[in-house]
């Protein structure tokens, strides 16, 4: 995949506005406005079953987050997981903590086997979940036996690819080294700090940007998840470089969502790492 | 209106601590807890129908906001609406969406029609919505057909008045250039930047200042809600000439309350550009 | 009680990482969940009543705050109050607004009645209302007619020790003295700033930081309270510090988290004003 591809995927979502639904958790979800403003999309959220379908029919895409599901958010997430299916929107899901309830691994599952979803994004954990293996989820955070290491690189890949082949949706596996797959590619990106999982957010905002890429680049999906996924790891790096000596998580997140806001193509290009595997 | 009023508008606030009961979405709430502490009043939050007559009691206003509705906070309002106009309490109404779903412009449509509002807050597609005129809101954002100009500032003006009158609220219709109107005087305020749109929660917070400037000030109803949409324009002023080149929409929040905290009557009267049209 | 209390109490969090169950309101969560990251432990946040139990089975402890409670919120905490009793975790119940509504007072009553609660923390009003004694909450802030004065500090200090002995909790009561009493200790702790009253979630915050503490310290708890609690005051003092004439409550809430990351076992035991009295 040329870098090229990333700045165009960036372009069109700033030329574009796209405007994205989002059925999210009551924790992170103001950093997931302000991360999609910043990147260049709008936001608007709603859950209630009675408004959803309205909504989505005037977004260009859907996110469902699952990481504090109630009964009726969940009833809302399939209101709109159908009207978005029905519409062609690119739906991102975001299987928080599957894993770590059956509540959360069964309703990941029904969302993912009913409508359909064009990108998950998650951590390691969380996709064995999904996938059906044996997975340890701790909370949700992945279970560092889960890690994508550059040992288990290949066999990462492998993984990923055969779970998009599965499920017809680009999977998108976060963490240290971050995977994004279809059924027959395999992105490995190199880039963040470790201090992205000293705030609440950075998965859940990396979700709901990957909707306003996969909105903006309808024949590039792949490459629009590599660029939003990258991207996110060149704004932790900005963000980091900015950190003082009194700075701690709160000033990190400021500085990561101002990182969004303000990163362009060329810098995107300059500092992705890059790597089919 | 003289520019006295709204240093007075302000130091009435900041002399009396008006506590305000928010019903608002779960996107902003944070935002506009901080917003209204930093204005100079006190906050909080209740939703259940169980718990909001008693909250409603002891509080001075109602702010309802329907950014993220849903069947319960729903009737949460109509309780704390109800109640709130048994006592006299003044209420500020945040459409937030309407026109953009059926449910958003019914559900405002009814809280506006069934209580005692004192001051309906929202953008101009949202206005003609409540209105009854063709207005296609998209998503939470105006819609830049609708948006107020100096080309229609005659007609928008007439519109906020003729809304007024039918209503029996104050209007504020926030934008570019904000408008707020009573039957028989408008007033157009020309503060504020455009990165204001930018971040989430501009329009909330500055209803939930407006619900303390509106308590704090009973006998000068119009002058306090020119002085909390000014004041929300010197702000964002204020915020911007902070903003370094690395900073981006997430420290202009920072920074926009920041100002909020730090406003007063001399620095409001000096910035706020005020005209009655 | 001795000062390296503190630093090891806050070293045993850091090294432990303890996972942590909040119930709690949309209004102050994200800052929750940061400021729990923020003290090295891990949050979680689930209140769906068909979640809950598995979550909590997961992580080491649980807090209960009723800040924006509703009927679902409350059947969750029961559900998860139950399995955290079952488990042995410790809870930590945060009354928010307790005698502010009737709804309120009652489900903090009951959750302290049925469940193991391990620490309460609140500021005087609330305390009172759970006691059963007259209190006059004003809306989420305590009366000032309520609050500890170097003047009622015996006092005080004995209605701690006799709530903790009624509820077998250690009783947390903050404000601009803290108290922290179990039946046979009070501590005073003199630490923090007021302008921590003009940011929401600073109590929230330290309830959810109390939880980490307590489930990392097992076989010290008055301590682990004690240290929570200077904690977050010497946080505040950090805070102040950092201040700058433009920087408002909303520079400040950052500077509070930050604080709390880069708090250490030297600054605390340096800076903490404890008092047995």
């Amino acid at each position: 995949m040329k870098k090229t591809a990333l700045s165009t995927a960036l372009a069109n979502v700033r030329t574009s506005t796209p405007l994205v639904h989002c059925i999210t958790n009551y924790v992170t979800v103001n950093d997931c406005a302000n991360a999609l403003l910043a990147c260049g999309g709008s936001p608007i959220m709603s859950d209630e079953p009675k408004d959803v379908a309205d909504i989505q029919t005037i977004c260009g895409g859907l996110v469902l987050n699952i990481g504090t599901l109630n009964e009726q958010t969940i009833a809302g997430m399939h209101v709109a997981g159908k009207r978005a299916t029905e519409l062609g929107h690119p739906i991102v899901l975001d299987p928080v903590g599957a894993g770590a309830s059956a509540l959360r691994t069964q309703t990941a599952s029904e969302l993912l086997d009913n409508y359909g979803v064009a990108v998950i994004r998650g951590n390691m954990s969380e996709m064995k979940a999904l996938a059906g293996a044996a997975a340890t989820t701790r909370g949700v955070d992945v279970n560092p036996d889960d890690a994508v290491t550059d040992e288990n690189l290949a066999e990462s890949a492998a993984f990923a690819k055969a779970l998009a082949a599965k499920t017809g949706a680009i999977v998108a596996i976060t963490g240290a080294i971050d995977l994004v797959a279809d059924p027959e590619r395999a992105v490995a990106i190199r880039n963040g700090s470790p201090i992205m999982g000293k705030i609440t957010g950075t998965g859940c905002m990396l979700s709901c940007v990957t909707a306003a890429y996969a909105v903006a680049n309808p024949n590039a999906q792949l490459e629009a998840v590599v660029a939003a996924v990258a991207g996110s790891g060149v704004a932790g790096e900005m963000a980091l470089a900015r950190m003082q000596p009194v700075d701690g998580n709160a000033s990190f997140r400021t500085y990561l969502i101002d990182a969004l806001y303000n990163m362009n193509g060329e810098a995107l290009e300059a500092v992705a790492r890059i790597e089919e595997v």
